[in-house]
């Protein structure tokens, strides 16, 4: 195998150069003041985490994490999610803390990427989770938190598609006899490929009745009307109680005043194995991915000892950069070039200037190789330069 | 080997909680708002880099390394530091940038750990780094600005001590014969190890007056009148040189405002063998590790491909926390504790609260569990709570 050139990044790694660090930091920043606003407290967990305990809870693939060993042996992985790691410190630092919880991080998360993938191996997520809630309430605050942060980013036209993998379970276990039918099925769901999904019905030489209620599942999204659409073929009083509880949210989302942003979509499936109730995704016009994604967990906190219902979300920040599609060019305002004798004149200037609240770079002329090239990289150049043989080095 | 339980962390590694996590966000920014006045534009470089380009260049220890394999049987480690990667970046994605260039960032930087170190294996630098001039002008900025970044968040009781690469050099190669023998030295410098120093010289039976040079090392610390001293033992004419500059810088320093921070200390070893001219750190009274350290690395640049001269500087931000021992209790300010009938008033309360910019938790009474608990959390608890058997929703 050949060395990597000594200018290369690994498969996936990005460097994040000055504007575009400024303009992911701003909608950063907005959006950490909506959460914040909300009472959700923000917490950092370490980059490695045990396999054993994280890893193997996050419910990334594992091909997909970046692993290692540590001193003892121990194999270690760069944290795929923050959902799992959360779960680990509500159960362990902040034990004594009572429910309900509102946490709130922006963390780097890891997936290993094939070569042609295109996609990052590492993206930061702003997100919440909302631990010891299990109410229709819990679920309202934190979708309608979702918009409310979205639309402090300045993303306008959005739509959040609801599901509820009780719906989904249901319908299968009713319809389907056998798990890996319903396993397959969903990863159909979950990889959008709705052709593959019709094939496989097809194939599975089902009653009539079971077979066209698994397609009518294809058509369940929209407004509220697709409810009761879903009524009729989710019979189970399990699927029922799922259904009205998802009307019920949409009355509690119309009181936050996000009613408009939302729309059912029955097929949506997480990857995130881990989700038990509703699940939700946000979409942008023009753009592939969802930007945010996020569901309801009731089942991982237990996994770590403190069993807690649980909601939560998180916002592709890199994504949601790339679809707001603006740069903020956040130029230095002033350059004060000085020749060495004007030196103590220059300091001073700067300091001033600084005062004021003016970003200000210091520069000794002697050490600039092109002066137009590096001049034009700023809003105001002051030139501070004494004549030749001065030599009054207080101006 | 036994399996962690659910909620350990690798070793060294740790979780940040709300308390800590605002105390530092609250530092960061402060410094970081210094940073940009000056000038200085934030970038982010990956989490991971390749071994053999960043890794090897980064003057850490090896055995301290983050190592993983990737897909391709590559090495990859967690960037150690991150003056190496920002070397890399200038090579590659800022080639066209012309010098000199000014850039911040605020990282993570990982170092593995022993079990017993107790020292964390990811800690987070505060940092700038000016690329493409060697003056003493940017020699005197990047320090005057280490201090102005300190003084922001809130240190007081500080001094930097500043040597010089060149002035050790010079002296050993003027007093020992043997390359293992500087060495040797060196390391015991560099382990403030002075006793060590001095059995050492004793052991190698030099003419006395190399002898004599040698231990008077361990006085060049103080003020101005060090210059005098060290001109008296480094006799070279590239020790004069340098000695004259650090008289020059001191000039400058003074007119940044700063002398009064500022000590020399010719012992001073940095681990970092990249550095080439001046070496500092910054100290507070208290506590034992350097807070923040730096210096100028004038060969690093031209290892990935693009020549420069190049200083810069980093702050331990988690020693610089610790250091200042105050903790910022960010309290959320507002807590609207509702009955479920009482619902659609308490979201429009909350949004009128945070609408005024309070910090506002809006909560459904029965996810609580012991609602004093809960309550003692928040500044002002307001009840909005329906009369049993009410039912008005709109209150």
């Amino acid at each position: 195998m050949s060395k990597p050139f000594v200018f290369e990044k690994p498969i996936g790694m990005r460097d994040t150069l000055p504007p575009l660090y400024e303009t992911r930091r701003n909608l950063r920043e907005r959006m950490m003041n909506e959460i914040r606003l909300w009472g959700y407290e923000l917490i950092q967990t370490p980059t490695l985490e045990y396999y054993d305990t994280v890893g193997e809870k996050s419910a990334i693939l594992d091909r997909q994490l970046f692993k290692l060993l540590d001193m003892d042996g121990q194999t270690l992985v760069l944290r795929p999610d923050m959902t799992a790691p959360i779960a680990r410190v509500i159960s362990s630092t902040m034990k004594q803390i009572p429910y309900p919880i509102r946490l709130a991080y922006h963390s780097s998360v890891f997936r290993a990427q094939q070569r042609e993938g295109g996609r990052p191996a590492e993206f930061e997520q702003v997100g919440v989770e909302l631990i010891g809630d299990g109410t229709t309430s819990a679920d309202a605050e934190v979708i309608a938190l979702m918009i409310s942060a979205l639309k402090e980013a300045g993303l306008t036209d959005f739509k959040i598609a609801i599901g509820h993998i009780g719906v989904i379970d249901e319908l299968f276990k009713a319809s389907l006899r056998q798990e890996d039918e319903r396993k397959e099925l969903r990863r159909y769901l979950y990889e959008k490929n709705y052709v593959g999904y019709l094939q496989l019905i097809r194939k599975l030489s089902l009653r009539a009745d079971d077979s066209n209620r698994l397609k009518e599942l294809l058509h369940l999204r929209g407004n509220r009307e697709v409810l009761q659409k879903a009524e009729q073929i989710v019979s189970t009083e399990k699927g029922q109680k799922a259904l009205k509880e998802l009307g019920h949210l949409l009355d509690v989302l119309d009181v936050h005043g996000v009613k408009d942003y939302i729309t059912f979509d029955f097929t949506l499936i997480s990857h995130m194995h881990y989700y038990t109730g509703i699940v939700f995704e946000g979409y942008t016009s023009g753009f592939g991915f969802p930007i945010a994604s996020g569901g309801r967990y009731d089942q991982l906190l237990k996994e770590f000892g403190r069993s807690g219902d649980a909601i939560g979300f998180g916002v592709h920040l890199d994504d949601l950069t790339e679809a707001l599609n603006v740069i903020q060019d956040d130029q230095v305002e002033v350059c004060i070039i000085y020749s060495k004798e004007k030196r103590n004149q220059a300091i001073k200037m700067a300091e001033e200037k600084r005062k004021e609240g003016k970003k200000t770079v210091l520069q000794e002329f002697s050490s600039i190789g092109n002066v137009e090239r590096f001049a034009s990289r700023f809003q105001h150049v002051i030139y501070v330069v004494g004549e030749k043989g001065g030599g009054d080095t207080h101006g």
